[in-house]
């Protein structure tokens, strides 16, 4: 007989696919490792505040599930997610729930969309910066990135339809983008500018994500059509609207228990359905009962709790930030959601800073990572979430001090 | 400004990638519709007893943890999983947690493993049958599939290996078995064979993807040890392990909160990591917790609960089919799980046969979708855990009489 070759680490490395292999350790978490000490404030964490979460409601929603669905609310369910739960989120787009899919988090909805989407080497565009989790969902099916110019308003429409009239190569597939409060950087896209990208996407033939986990999360200003219901209102009818819709109870509710959702044109949602099945099944089957029993009456509610927290911090953080940072930093001012982009001057290396700003017991993320295709190295997404008022007027005076060293 | 164009079906199916193109509307769940109706006794699902559920300890359990945890319950947390269920899983088999992977159902286990593991074109080894959902996990990644010989005692080592040597083209990269009480046909692979299947892959140089959900639910006979645990005896180190470990709690407990896990070496546990915070970024928090809180005194009680009751079950069952089956009709006695498989005359087509039975009121699950490549029209699976004793004996008479019908 053959002498058993050793498997080693060598051997397990070998066996990843080129898909596995795209995928990279992310630098951030590794980055982020150092600013977990307790007494560190961080800016760092994408997280809802968790002392604003209705426990009670939660715990009374349990007890509502258990006595009404007994087992089956601990039995496998559809593939398709929970009946009411998906008749509620359709009939706030006034859509059929056969539009509807539930998700488990967000993340699998892009995770699912780029499966069923992305070919090798397609073209996807992304603002830059963009979600980082959305470019971990998309990496593994190997797209080529386009970044979209962008500024204060958003993606730059009339700079994107030149860059693509001019664009040698494959012609875009896809365009993802985040409207509302980008995660990183805060920003909106004007309503202007949302028609513009209808029309332009509509004319190149490019179906648009639409990721909108933040958008009832507005404290200023006044709100505006997501793009889908913008494309809905022009067509009237969801089977030719070129926007697939996706958001999430985790920023509005808890995160915890893993509930999202997409809205898109049925053959989307059939081979996401499919997808699904091979994926996970279907969403845990309490979670998504647990959620609709908070719909009528906690998730308003929450809403505006959640909303009023977020927009004194921002406020704040904004008004401390005027006061600490040196003037050659740059931020932006967010209307909603979690999170403001700080720009420095290009000499700057947010990365390298990292470590003097934990020294003073701060912590935020530094930028490259939203890049899809590098840089930003002189940029910095900042979170006000879950900090309170001290911490934000403690770690944004720290952080202050830090700027200054290097900047002044 | 040019006309915009029209979406439509054809517009959107346009845009679906190769891989999403090869997904496929399951024929099963097209077929099963039909057999919905709440007065005919179905033997196809493959769904745990919900009456014997543990609802007031799940209940209680979440309680506890509310109290115990309180938000951190409903916020983000660890792609890898909560702590204290990877210790538990890791102690078990003498490895450490951080070898132990949290998936969202077993489903995402095989999901996130292809990804990491098939490019496209990859030979992927296959019992034949095997589970379905194990095939629509790796399609997506475009494998070859290759099925291997098996009989009753399992895959037929001495035949694969024969099989293997005349294989022209790729070689098999990664073997997936589910070696206990399998899912279609109820057979467990003998002690002898597993050492066999070692040895062969280890010369070929093959990894073994062990699913493993049923096999603490064995009611006759005794235990065996998992692939994985005998390549774990013979080096004596996870990390020289060819075995990657797939289980569930879905079986054994609930399936509706959707916690899994894979145990495997380091290099393929960092890949699944990076794969899942794309994919979902984590399991949910509050359910991990729950089933935490059931691991030292229900777990047991429920192992052994289930255990007796689908033992009474599959013995019931096989008693009416020796009684009212023809004889022409053969079928496996398992020694656990949820599963029996029946083989009829070739001339016999189950899928055509599955209206007949449904007008008798009894339906199960044609045997063709659990082939890889097609082929078994003339076998079927039936599951009895969810089916109480009278179903059992009317249901199985009923189908008994729908067989004569044609054999006879």
């Amino acid at each position: 007989m053959i002498a058993t070759p050793v498997w080693n680490q060598a051997t397990f490395e070998g066996l990843i696919s080129r898909r596995g292999t795209s995928m990279k350790a992310s630098t951030i978490r590794e980055l982020l490792k150092i600013t977990q000490h307790p007494d560190v404030i961080s800016f760092a964490g994408g997280l809802p505040a968790p002392e604003l979460f209705p426990l009670a409601d939660i715990s009374a929603a349990f007890e509502r599930v258990m006595a009404h669905y007994g087992p089956a609310a601990m039995q496998y369910s559809t593939t398709e997610g929970h009946a009411p739960l998906r008749e509620w989120i359709a009939e706030r787009h006034s859509i059929a729930p056969q539009n509807v899919q539930i998700m488990t988090g967000s993340q699998q909805g892009l995770d699912l969309l780029g499966k069923i989407l992305i070919n090798e080497g397609d073209v996807v565009l992304v603002e830059s910066p963009t979600y980082l989790g959305a470019l971990q969902s998309f990496q593994p099916y190997l797209p080529q990135y386009l970044p979209m110019p962008t500024d204060d308003q958003g993606i730059d429409v009339m700079a994107l339809d030149k860059l693509l009239a001019n664009h040698k190569g494959k012609a875009p597939k896809v365009l993802y983008t985040i409207p509302n409060f980008q995660n990183p950087t805060g920003i909106t896209l004007s309503l202007e500018r949302r028609e513009q990208l209808l029309d332009l996407t509509l004319r190149r033939g490019i179906l648009i994500l639409e990721d909108d986990p933040y958008g009832q999360l507005r404290f200023t200003g006044k709100g505006l059509p997501s793009l889908f219901e913008l494309a809905l209102k022009r067509t009237g009818d969801i089977e030719k609207v070129n926007v697939v819709y996706c958001s999430s109870f985790s920023k509005v509710l808890v995160p915890g228990m893993r509930d999202a959702w997409v809205e898109a044109a049925t053959p989307i949602i059939l081979k996401l359905i499919q997808a699904k099945q091979g994926a996970d099944l279907h969403t845990p089957t309490v979670t998504q009962m647990m959620v609709t029993e908070l719909l009528p009456d906690v998730l308003p509610r929450q809403i505006e709790t959640v909303r009023r927290a977020y927009g004194q911090r921002a406020q704040h953080m904004i008004a401390q930030m005027k006061q600490f940072f040196p003037q050659s930093a740059q931020y932006t001012v967010p209307e909603g959601g979690m999170f403001l982009w700080v720009t420095l001057p290009r000499t700057a290396n947010t990365a390298e800073l990292l470590p003097r700003a934990v020294a003073r017991k701060v912590a935020y993320v530094p930028g490259t990572p939203f890049f899809a295709l590098g840089g930003g190295e002189h940029t910095m997404r900042l979170s006000y979430s879950s900090a309170t008022p001290e911490q934000i007027t403690t770690g944004i005076q720290a952080l202050g001090d830090t700027l200054r060293d290097v900047l002044e």
